[in-house]
């Protein structure tokens, strides 16, 4: 393909600098505000053409993973570029695709173009692969001690999944795209059917970013399929050492298990999902309680509850202090029009986990407009529960994740039920905490869950809105990822795609400029047990 | 347990500051140079027993988590001292359950003590947690930016399984251990059947330091178990949130197993061992015959062949130079005696495994003295075997491990079956390549192919003596590990045990000392994207 020719949707993979469309099988878009579906169909790819993209990733990675940072910088920013060249064709068919505002689709496009340069700055500043010098002592007794320097070299290719709920900054050339390509690692996408035009647009950008810069064609590859099948092979390749994941807790733990039954198991990193906790306290909400409520629907609504960090369970102190604050809360979420949801799955999984809800007997419903439709849209509507503290630790269902723009509020009596309730969380992304002053210190056991079921501790605000910046964690332990250790968002996930390699005795010209004597990059890096900063 | 009563070998498992021994099932050591048991019988835990010792490690985890760098510094460095005044019991004791001589047997107690130091230096200084913050920009449009903060916190209660051929440096105070209790884990060790003496002695070394420096008594135990069940239980108890293991591969991928089935996964660092590849490149050999055959006795030798960085294949280029390097070589393993092994088992492996390459009729045996045996001892007999490079690339069973002290030689005849030959290998903890300055040019594809396959590259050198230190990396791809991102020697291995946790808007009284203003520990940390060392 020519680098200037207009970015077209053709609805083919793309192998390296290749399309691909063998398949006899595909799939078309449908416009959830709609339901009807969207030309072109997306031809799903072929074992053969599995095989073709994990080949050309391996061969791309003898050579990209010897790129310097200042040129895989380049690549990334040059992808942020080519997004932004995209402009309205790409607004437009994301919108389409997914039902999202144009406000937010243009939001995320910035968060995606930022998000890449942003690991473009990480990798061309080179401190992040922790570089380590221990220096020889060869006169030591009674061994001579050896030179050895260490540091995060890219594991290899991988395979990334994209999201449905952020068919940007989680999907093609989002987050674990842009961090597995600042390491050095190719990546291969396999597309979300949700959103397969915007895919290949954005994947088109990516392409078209690496030929202008040089890289090899296997670093970036996009493929289509329908089912389960295309990601099953890719992820079974031994081409392939890691997996990156957003989506569902089926889609996560069934890919854990390709993974881990490899002859050579590999890591994957699935993020899974949660019901984010806030536990309000009372002298919190006595003395916030408009604002509080305020926020909550906010946080409860933001994209049509299609947010990992939802905030899906809300713990209020059962009394007239707490009873008022849901009553404010309640007209909110009431005065809130339905909004259009991604598809058609989330939408069904919206009006079971609803309807569930709504016919427990122990469980009071405040609002759950859920049969609203119009026109084929594929509407959400809020929708407010209410459970006392023996329902929730009784009824497991009660802490099971829905995409819904709402919340169950949890009533609890004293501080010794809100521990119990807060012990029985599996892992969290989130975990949520309104307190006065006093209120951090009475109930200082609250913290002391939460450090250790979530990955982000979030005080007087809430869980919705992930910073991209270098301190974000947007993980915590299984079942909210995989491998609680990692992060998704932010520049602290260019190590999950790594690992680590020691050098012992190497002659200079052989050892990465990291480690090179002299400090040539001007990085931080540990030498002889000291850190050194330039 | 007073503080200062003597300690003695009692066989009881110890669960925090008490002694168990509930079991009715018992093992006893063996002297492996005379075939000989040794008294005491140690009494295997009871699943009740496995049971109260993760509850109460869970227990020890709130407090201990807590506890500041200098305050576990403090603890580390006691235990190291409290070993060390184990003095010539635990030599007396180590020597007669593993048959390793004195000199060995001091200079682990040297590397153990030392490495509890090391890792006391890396808790108190703190920069090893990773601190970052980015502060709030309020007034940032469209939204205000937070103020997040994130660090590497301890995991949760960890199991540490002690390896059979390192009875001091990977065993109850060894490593895992160590950097487990420097992140802030409460450790639970299974005792390994074959040196359980030497591991009650250091664990009540470890119990005295805990009492000592005010730790909770759950932050150490140590449990006896004849066959797999006490690990697999301790592996699957809900407490516990990290496995290290040192030991076989059927050893480690059974535990692999067991953690993922768990209902929630947890990480687990198995390091299974390899056969650690030395290529000796053509010029290297002509210029160092004698030096590299010297260097290639000791390391093939050393510990009587039962490390896990033996140079079990070594590949030679086919033609007279190499001949005469051969000849060199096993001239000098013919001379050296026979040594103790460390058990019946590791005995049995290596007949087992020298007398299947020395009835291979494609295999050359130069040495195989195996049927060497005397007064019950458990000799081990030097052994060297040729073979050329197809006969490498059919018969699997030429790159298993087997702890013998020698060697396979694999004889290739130009650099494309060289390439070929060392593709062929799966993840190993080390590769070594002996090549002269043009030589590392002429074929660094070979350093290349390396980069993908181990976690340690040595030049000129030799595998065996892993320096603990902080750039060491004693880890690689599977099956050499289980996990090829981290590394079990050095100081790098405090993060395998921790996970990154973020904390959003938090009160500055609230937050780990490592993440408040003024930066009050003086450590190096990233502040709004610059790293700062003081």
């Amino acid at each position: 393909m020519p680098v200037d020719e207009a970015i077209q949707i053709k609805g083919n993979s793309i192998i390296g600098f290749s399309d691909a469309s063998e398949g006899t099988e595909s799939v078309k878009a449908v416009d959830p505000s709609t339901g009807n579906e969207i030309e072109p169909p997306f031809v799903s790819a072929t074992s053969n053409e599995v095989e073709k993209a994990a080949d050309l990733a391996h061969t791309a990675f003898l050579v990209y993973s010897k790129k310097s940072g200042v040129e895989r910088a380049a690549f990334l920013n040059e992808i942020a570029t080519q997004i932004e060249a995209l402009g309205d064709t790409l607004t437009q068919r994301a919108m389409q695709e997914t039902g999202l505002p144009e406000a937010r689709i243009k939001g995320e496009t910035g968060r995606t173009t930022g998000q890449l340069r942003l690991f473009a700055t990480v990798a061309e500043e080179g401190s992040w692969a922790q570089a380590r010098i221990d220096t020889a002592i060869p006169d030591r007794a009674p061994l001579p001690k050896p030179d050895i320097r260490s540091i995060q070299r890219p594991i290899g290719p991988v395979v990334v999944f994209a999201a449905s709920n952020f068919p940007l900054a989680f999907s093609t050339a989002g987050g674990d795209t842009a961090s597995a390509l600042a390491a050095g690692c190719p990546v291969i996408v396999k597309a979300h059917s949700s959103h397969p035009g915007t895919a290949e647009l954005i994947a088109r950008a990516v392409q078209k970013a690496a030929q202008k810069t040089g890289m090899p064609g296997g670093v970036f590859s996009l493929l289509f399929g329908g089912g389960r099948s295309v990601g099953s092979a890719l992820v079974s390749h031994p081409a392939i050492k890691a997996v990156g994941f957003t989506g569902s807790t089926a889609g996560g733990t069934a890919l854990m298990k390709v993974a881990s039954e490899r002859s050579e198991p590999i890591p994957v990193y699935a993020e899974m999902g949660s019901v984010n906790p806030v536990i309000l306290l009372p002298n919190a909400i006595s003395s916030q309680s408009e604002n509080i409520a305020n926020g909550l629907h906010i946080s409860a609504t933001m994209g049509v509850g299609q947010f990992c960090t939802n905030p899906g369970v809300v713990f209020v102190k059962q009394g007239p202090e707490g009873d008022a604050f849901i009553k404010t809360f309640v007209q909110k979420m009431k005065e809130t029009a339905a909004q259009v949801m991604l598809n058609a799955t989330i939408r069904s999984a919206y009006c079971e986990g609803v309807n569930h809800l709504k016919n427990n007997s122990r469980v009071k419903t405040h609002v759950a407009n859920v049969e609203q439709q119009s026109n084929g849209a594929c509407l959400g509507a809020t929708a407010v529960f209410e459970a006392d503290g023996a329902t929730f630790l009784e009824d497991e269902s009660l802490s099971h994740e829905i995409f819904v723009p709402g919340t169950t509020l949890i009533r609890w009596s004293n501080k010794e039920e809100l521990l119990k309730l807060l012990e029985s969380f599996t892992g969290q992304l989130t975990g949520t905490l309104h307190a006065t002053e006093e209120e951090f210190s009475e109930y200082s056991e609250v913290i002391s869950i939460l450090e250790r079921k979530v990955g982000r501790i979030v005080y007087n605000a809430f869980p919705t809105g992930v910073e991209v910046c270098h301190s974000m964690v947007h993980g915590g332990p299984f079942p909210a990822t995989s491998d609680g250790r990692s992060t998704s968002v932010g520049t602290h996930a260019i190590t999950r795609f790594t690992r680590l390699i020691a050098y012992q005795d190497s002659p200079q010209f052989l050892l990465p400029d990291e480690l090179k004597d002299g400090n040539p990059l001007g990085i931080s890096r540990l030498e002889d047990g000291i850190h050194k900063s330039l």
